[in-house]
């Protein structure tokens, strides 16, 4: 595997990858969906969640793989339903999902609150029927509400065709199904909101690079070298989905590197809001950074491209809004009073209304 | 990160890499378990279970995996409880688990056979009263009873205490666990059953080498360069538990390589059984490879060490026995008509039972 590394643009690597073999039956599903909520004008939002895995091999053993249980994404496109958006749900295989999430086998098993009525001996000779009642299943009693409320809102959601859900595994499945999706999605226009939430590896390996079979571990130390991920948020606000409205999330260990990191994203890929995160402190604590809106020019005047740079290049010219949600010292010691997830989407609700407003 | 490999023995690793955190409180709930247990003179079965992984960072944002589900652990967990032993469920945070395993989120979510019982008008007047009974979760009528069927298992496991259950993450995590757990279960003597079916990666990264926070990607290719796993079966039959059975597990993905590399193990470290399988033909087919019992003696005459170094020496000196599953090629073509882990410890607990005895 000592082979120079290889720099892919976007194009070099859809011209060299593979795409998945489901690609073509996922994207039809996914057009049948979009065009139903278009019938019903509704706003679309694509969440990705969990995080990439990068196979080693090609009879996979062993992968890199990017920390993500899901959480922020299957929480966000709760709220999304909630907002009344129809929602296409690119998670990675087994992370959490919305509604299930609520009942982590290993945190919340169901299993748990499931109780078995047994028959039993009754006061009344009359009732004496039920001593055959054969036994039942039934939600212990202070875990049913909770439970109804879940269910109601994931029967509803169903119902009435607002979720649409989309595996990944690698990331070149990610990379394939979100072109493709997005594609799909530009069909919407400026109703399409993007909602980019998994954890998208740095680095892979491409296809030639792979090892047919498990590596043994007979000869020493195990060296990977692997290449870069092209960049593709360029290509999708320019080509792929001109009009979507594109959030991007950038996660941190070292709190330090967040703004610049999330100011240089949006320099380079021109899109709308990059949510930065603090790993430790994701669960209380983003920051939205954003484009300053530009001077406002008299009605009528548009803004041309010089004045759009212009105002790209000042080092003030972005926006940075913080959402905190407490955190009580007491009951639940470091456990915020809600779901940091309700207030993002409000946030976003309101500025992808402004957007879709602003085209009309 | 091109330092030179270190090469580390068991010793090694655990004089100079950190325990994990929880490890002392694990290891007395463990004890408490394991005493109950020989109270009443019950048999207890290790199962490990799941992949675990390599953090390439200190704040864990990319890591190495292995690749298991842990249906392999999950299922026969629950076939050794059938069987009437008391299990130590060690696994992967989040991969299956006993039970529970039936209900995947992904494959057969509960939340699609719960249904809502909302109160309908009645026929007869004198029912009137139903009106105003509140909405109640019920569990839909097909999926009643094999539900229930899973549900009173897992009650009567739970309230039994038979059950203990372990998680882990990191490959540090596992071996420190094992090791502790091995030495805990040694108490049991010959009733200790090994069942170590993890996906317990190669190779892994000493703390030394660990970087602090995320790495960034903007510096072209990533390389990685992991050193050994130290090798824990021999001291684990030498020191840790003498008088346990152990069993390990062989996967690969050249069918070739599975009957010398399964006798490879047992040469090397002398525990007990080692199931080979095939990746792609897990679920159906198995191999258990162990040594050929020495030629019988006369009663009361003691194997000698060179007798049975002989006996291994020899090249004809393995027991191959193949377990397989029938695929039907009706009804659902590919699945095969039992789940394998019914046979595997059906087979296992025979030979344990086996061993148990000839220590009396």
């Amino acid at each position: 595997m000592h082979t120079e590394p290889t720099t892919f643009s976007a194009e070099s690597y859809f011209a060299t990858q593979p795409p998945p073999p489901t690609l073509q039956q996922d994207v039809e599903k996914v057009r049948e969906f979009i065009l139903r909520q278009q019938q019903q004008g509704r706003n679309v939002v694509l969440v990705t969640s969990g995080g990439t895995t990068v196979p080693l091999e090609l009879n996979v053993v062993r992968f890199l793989d990017n920390f993500s249980a899901g959480t922020r994404g299957a929480t966000s496109a709760e709220y999304f339903l909630k907002a009344g958006y129809a929602v296409i749900f690119m998670h990675r295989q087994f992370s959490l999902q919305p509604y299930s999430r609520h009942y982590s086998h290993s945190t919340h098993p169901f299993l748990d609150f499931l109780d078995i009525e047994t028959p039993t001996p009754t006061t009344t000779a009359t009732e004496d029927s039920t001593a055959t009642t054969p036994r039942r299943i039934s939600v212990t009693p202070n875990e049913h509400d909770a439970l109804l409320d879940v269910l109601t809102a994931y029967k509803k959601v169903h119902a009435l065709g607002l979720l649409h859900t989309l595996t990944f595994v690698t990331v070149d499945d990610y990379l394939w199904l979100l072109r493709a999706v997005s594609k799909e999605m530009s069909a919407l226009k400026r109703r399409a909101l993007f909602y980019l939430a998994a954890a998208v590896s740095d680095f892979f390996l491409p296809r030639q690079k792979l090892s047919e079979h498990k590596i043994q571990s007979g000869k020493g130390s195990l060296h990977i070298e692997m290449d870069q991920v092209p960049k593709i948020l360029k290509p999708m606000v320019d080509e792929w989905t001109p009009g979507g409205f594109i959030v991007s999330f950038k996660l941190e260990t070292e709190q330090s590197l967040l703004l610049p990191k999330a100011r240089q994203a949006l320099e380079r890929y021109g899109h709308q809001v990059v949510i930065g995160n603090d790993l430790h402190r994701r669960k209380f604590e983003v920051v939205f950074v954003s484009k300053k809106p530009l001077p406002s020019l008299p009605p009528g005047i548009q803004q041309t491209k010089e004045a759009v740079d212009h105002a790209a290049d000042s080092s003030n010219s972005f926006d940075e809004v913080w959402l905190r949600i407490d955190l009580p010292e007491t009951l639940h010691p470091g456990f915020p009073v809600k779901e940091i997830e309700e207030d993002i989407v409000l946030e976003l609700v309101k500025r992808h209304g402004e957007w879709v407003d602003g085209s009309a």
